[in-house]
């Protein structure tokens, strides 16, 4: 199976990017992690990008915060799918994060998902994988019925309460 | 190869969706073009999701604007990856449609795009489809060593001008 | 009397939403509470919206947060009124589900009240049934002019302390 | 049938607001039209406010711009149901209108519909209406499969197009 | 010498409003201070803001949160000046009391100080008396010679230090 | 009677501006027209307000865009009270403007008006001076008679022709 | 002199940054013109930027719109000052460009202007210039004394005029 | 070597720019520290700017919140550069400092840092005065590979442990 990249802008955003790596740990999908910036290590995050697809990586995600460059950087060295998340960080409440990340000029997508979204960016992951693995697609569907049964159980205990 | 399927939610958005038909004929990936309505036509909409895998799609984009709730409505429908463009109307410069598509609860990602950005919609499309499939990431590489031509020949023409 | 459907995204929701059927408690107004997701459960939420009115419902309220979906499905699932309330989550101070609740495409209205008002949509649905119930308008009269006499006590209070 | 009141705080709303006016003919719903303005005419608006129950209205429609004060007026004076049209203006684009109309203190609920979303206020007062009339209950289910019949014809004409 | 009236919407804006009392007395300016809602008791306020010139009033100050109307219904009764406090309440930081005591239309001003800016109110108040009262001028400019002073300290203090 | 002073940062901000000049007109009270820059002519800038109460000033009015810093200038050379203009620009809709001259520090007091709001700006002025000029609070109230009277014929009018 | 280096993402931004070339032109200092864009060609624009200082550049002006990452890459790439032009573009009014070059990591500064702030990035450029360069320096008085009695004769026109 | 000069508006800003003055003096630069107020001690501020330049400073950072203009009152006095610090204060979570301080118009650019960027705006200092000043440079330079370094380090901490 393709590896999925996780790179972080900074280990500060690490509390957040767990959450990622938990995910692929639930499907069973290979990945790395790194600490890579935008603008302090461009040269090894360009690196990693340009790399990845050879190096067997089908997707990248990538977390960072305020002026979030960092996904961008991977999606301009890379023509593998790139999933961004923005970090929030002390003021703004991650908009900053959100527009830097998600207004991506044509040519460069990055596949953006909510502020400090980073299960979804691994599910996300697990997703585009998945269009190729039936066996992926089938722990997803079987995971998202596990859901909805929370869901109703969550129904059932409180319609009967009120 | 798997087909993408484009969603939108009016046949107003159109003009926005047509940039993301131009981009994956561009790349001979094959399509299907429907107008669903998260509100109006819940129950074909969720339909098509429903039954998008089994149907042949690998990936579904889904353009809405103001409360945009169709492409969390394909997500609900399908584990394949769904790709929402924010549509921008006549208030709000397209920041309510961005919310509405990127916020998505844990279990339900949408990789949101750029407002308007229909184009990098396909081509992120693309991007997943070109997972496992070498011959598709190969033409993504050379259109992007064209657009890097195109830029190189901006800067020769501006720099040489100035 | 019609009863008012209660439905929340999640369980987390409830700490906002019991402001409501306490609203609705003190009115005396019959209920139901149910925990739906316009994602992960969207074929219960569609079925209740759809059984709604026959099933003796008068309105609907809906809580949720983020890109908060299910005053939206609810609304495409029947023509009785829908109250929408936003929920504040961890970013963006609400301003997400606002918007993902009130910009509703034309045909579809979502009866928005402000970001976490429930006690404030409950009344409105109280409002609602008493369109045709003297008895229950007359209970709302009642208690704004209670309300009425506690901010004038109120005034005489801090007139007479500054 | 209960009629329903529809105001707006200066004629330069006609505009917006005659989208409400032509909903509610396409009901059958009786209405009056008015202008008063929550600052320029507030005896008048509360005195309309007031009344309004008593004089057969089962519904106020309030349209209102920039520090829209109209529906919270409305709102004040009666405890019928109110609905609150932010109506966008040379600034802000309605935000400024929406967060004035929606953002209700605890007791006066306005049912805030979108920014110039007239048609929706209109559409939300004949379902209000449609609580205790069956018939009119019938006429929106009628009109909104008309609605769904005109985006399933789109949707076939734009899927063989494209 | 004219009175200043500082009304505030609930009892809750008391925190925030004596920073305005605690302003005008120590300018030795007469007021009083009233709880009145432009919702919950429109008439008393109404009446209050009407015979406010004949009071003896000479400013009013206003003092409300979230869809702030209270500073817009004085305005509405009197021509007498009335300064209005946006209050932060529990979302959106305070912005929807700025947009709405702000945002007035013509013929209406409100003097807009800053969010929960209760002293500038006081001070604003304070300011406009002294148009005709030299006295009070002669206070105003003694107290800000104080604060240049104030400042001028801490600049040695800090400029020594570092 | 006291003057009224209207400076502007530039005489781009003149067709706003216009708007002050009439009003200030209509009511007789007597005034003059600058163009300071709080930042290219500061010196200049505040030394008309270091001396407009002694040349007879009762009230200055300043209207700036962008970063709008006249009117916090203005007040810093003052104790008269200073009105504050935020003029719209070319970008962010007048947000940058709105909260650069309300967002004032404790001490320094600016009366913003609303976005653009000239007119209202010169009535302000106007009610500041009728505090003291019971001539002036009667024009006043004969004008907003008349604007009554306009909504009124208005209302006529709308409610006979729907 | 050292040169000044003016980038930027797309041969569309040069309308806006033409003012920039103007007023360096009038200031006599040296500059290079070059399109670059931090995703289609990062390689070229990292080698730009890491080789600016020893090419004899002194200051680098980066003008990008939307996730605008330029004037970070710029950054990332030498120590020298970089001035960022958030660009406004089809959306947002230019708020995405403003956040993704102003809230910049720490590490990483980069000086940002105005929106659409040209002139103003070039002239900043002179001023860092002007530093060590006393010629420079006077060349900048002289300009802003021109500007001074610019102002001055505004003035003088608008208040006789009114 | 030329001074760096410190302003802040108050002495609660201290938190915030004790960052840059840290700083300069890792990087051996000399600075004075002073608090000016661009409202309360405009004389003393403006002084300090019209005479910066023959008092040997290089370049001026500015640290102010709200509406902040102290930044814009040190360029209006100064052709110095002139580098701006938006402050976070209680409400708006510094947005409106941030506005007031890049917003210039056009003849006074201010260079602006990100919210609370004390560092970063020391750091842009830092590297205004390496333009001309080849052993700042390399000590930039020096820096620089540390904190690569300490990505580097951190990457393969991280790496190993997930």
């Amino acid at each position: 199976m393709k590896k999925v990249g996780i790179v972080m802008g900074s280990d500060s955003d690490l509390p957040v990017v767990e959450k990622a790596i938990d995910t692929l740990k639930e499907y069973g999908v290979p990945y790395e992690v790194h600490v890579y910036s935008a603008h302090r290590t461009p040269v090894q995050a360009r690196d990693f990008a340009v790399h990845a697809r050879e190096r067997g990586f089908g997707v990248i995600i990538a977390a960072a915060g305020k002026a979030a460059h960092l996904a961008g950087a991977m999606a301009a060295g890379t023509t593998l799918p790139v999933i961004g998340i923005p970090v929030k960080s002390s003021t703004l409440d991650g908009l900053d994060a959100l527009l830097s990340t998600v207004q991506m000029p044509s040519g460069m997508p990055v596949a953006t998902v909510a502020i400090d979204g980073a299960a979804n960016a691994a599910l996300l992951a697990v997703q585009i994988l998945s269009v190729e693995d039936s066996a992926l697609a089938d722990r997803l569907d079987t995971q998202r019925e596990k859901n909805v049964e929370k869901i109703l159980a969550a129904d059932i205990k409180i319609s009967e309460k009120y």
